[in-house]
């Protein structure tokens, strides 16, 4: 059944909104809308209060974002910042994301080895009940090398559910390690290759495989190369808006189709009632509506997925 | 306040119960102890259940151990892997933990850059009500770089707790990135020297440093190496056990006195019952106070840490 493979439903999904742009929750709780707080204390929030209202803020962000793009990226440590009521405010916000038709990719940069890394694919990798946060894909960090993501790859397969390896992230201090030399080439070119090799070892109808790769939208130099030595791997492109990436960067990342790549944004979405360009939408959820139609129409005017 | 700071408290801990052992939580769901599932259908078990049963196991642990050893280390991904009720069950085992007197490891290897890094550090370090989790300290992971660390080291600082950067882990996969040479000089070397700096860029009365490394107990001569190079770094040591590791491969993580170095066991105490050795011990806990003694005894018979 070839809609059971990530990248197959992924890329069914992108054509379907005609948007390869994932929205990016991260629900900083200090800059959630004033209108969502009414109702609190501003001398003494409870763990509670936090929770509830970074679940109703993310619920708002999909209703509106739900029929634009085709998928959306929680990070969990802002989940995670809110104690055990901020995970549970983060299983609802999931399963609401898969109610409204989107594609959850959580970005919580796993890494472990063993029956360690196991755990963590099974917590979170495929639907429910396959597994108890049921995710369609997870960020996952190499820096533990080969025998630590095999267990994640082999519950992706086995499940149908897709994961993102960080290969280059858009940070200034991406270079500290990223970029060191290891035989003439950067190191991330060696993460790069190892995951074009996990990725063509489960490919899907799309030609794109299970595993992907992490590469920042702040280096567009690199993205054009790595999609040309990683045929058959999904990039997850984070950086685009507030971290200074601009859609013309984010070309490279995309083949002829307007296809192999999403392009993340968070900050400039989920905030974007901050933003004076957005500041007469009405309400906070009119400016993101705004601002996700705007991002959208800059992604397909200054790349291949205009094409889609 | 000498006592505020990570490495003095983790120190004092040590010569307190002449122990360097840590306990590592790894509550594996098949391999808790049969006495504690004969209430539950073994036909489905529910996630009530599971986190139910898996608090009661690692709170069973810590009534056994809490007098032996300075330190546990839950490992999340077990927690993570029930959901959010396991999530639930993590911050119990940690207020029972720290209410019998030690000092809690958060094993989570979490990255990330800018407000997400600190929002994790906020999230873990620090006990309550400085963190919601409240951990003494957190493992985290180096690749996405220098920047990426520093929010964890700001929060750390300020708030008295601990971080174990990894640098070389003890999976036989760790050599595929980590040992890549960089101008002549494997990457975790280099990793290991930026951790040195920031190590003794905040430094306790006992000389360490808030800073710490992950180093595997597979390679005792790069845990010879590595002491010398960082003389301000704590190491937590990995390894010993069911991966392999002996008290005798972990002597050169320890200065001259016994300090600098907390060696983690996990399955090989937390499932004792299930060894030969421990068989006759009567119950599991008599088996992991038993493994718990065994293994102080080896550590103090074979390492500077007899000196304590």
């Amino acid at each position: 059944m070839s809609s059971s493979h990530f990248a197959d439903r992924l890329n069914q999904k992108i054509k379907q909104t005609k948007s390869p742009l994932v929205v990016g929750l991260d629900p900083r709780f200090d800059q959630l809308p004033a209108t969502l707080k009414v109702s609190v204390s501003s001398i003494e929030t409870t763990q509670e209060d936090r929770a509830r209202i970074t679940a109703e803020f993310c619920k708002g962000v999909i209703d509106v974002v739900g029929p634009l793009v085709p998928a959306v990226k929680p990070q969990a440590a802002f989940f995670e910042q809110l104690g055990p009521l901020g995970m549970l405010a983060l299983a609802e916000v999931v399963d609401y994301a898969h109610a409204a038709g989107l594609i959850v990719i959580m970005d919580a940069k796993r890494g472990d080895i063993g029956s360690t890394a196991a755990a963590y694919a099974d917590a979170f990798l495929g639907r429910k009940p396959a597994s108890v946060w049921g995710c369609d894909s997870l960020t996952i960090n190499p820096y533990l090398g080969d025998d630590s993501l095999t267990p994640f790859t082999k519950i992706a397969t086995e499940r149908g559910a897709g994961l993102f390896v960080l290969v280059k992230t858009s940070n200034p201090g991406s270079k500290t390690f990223q970029e060191q030399k290891v035989d003439g080439q950067p190191l991330y070119a060696m993460v790069a290759d190892h995951v074009q090799t996990l990725a063509a070892a489960d490919l899907g109808q799309s030609g794109y495989g299970s595993v992907g790769a992490v590469i920042g939208a702040t280096h567009p130099q690199q993205l054009t190369e790595l999609r040309s030595l990683m045929p058959n791997t999904l990039f997850l492109v984070p950086g685009l808006g507030a971290q200074g990436g601009t859609a013309a960067d984010v070309a490279g990342a995309f083949d002829e189709n307007g296809l192999g790549a999403v392009i993340n944004s968070s900050r400039a979405i989920i905030f974007a009632y901050e933003r004076d360009q957005f500041a007469g939408a009405g309400s906070w959820q009119a400016a993101i509506e705004q601002a996700t139609i705007e991002t959208n129409r800059q992604i397909a005017e200054n790349t291949s997925a205009g094409n889609l």
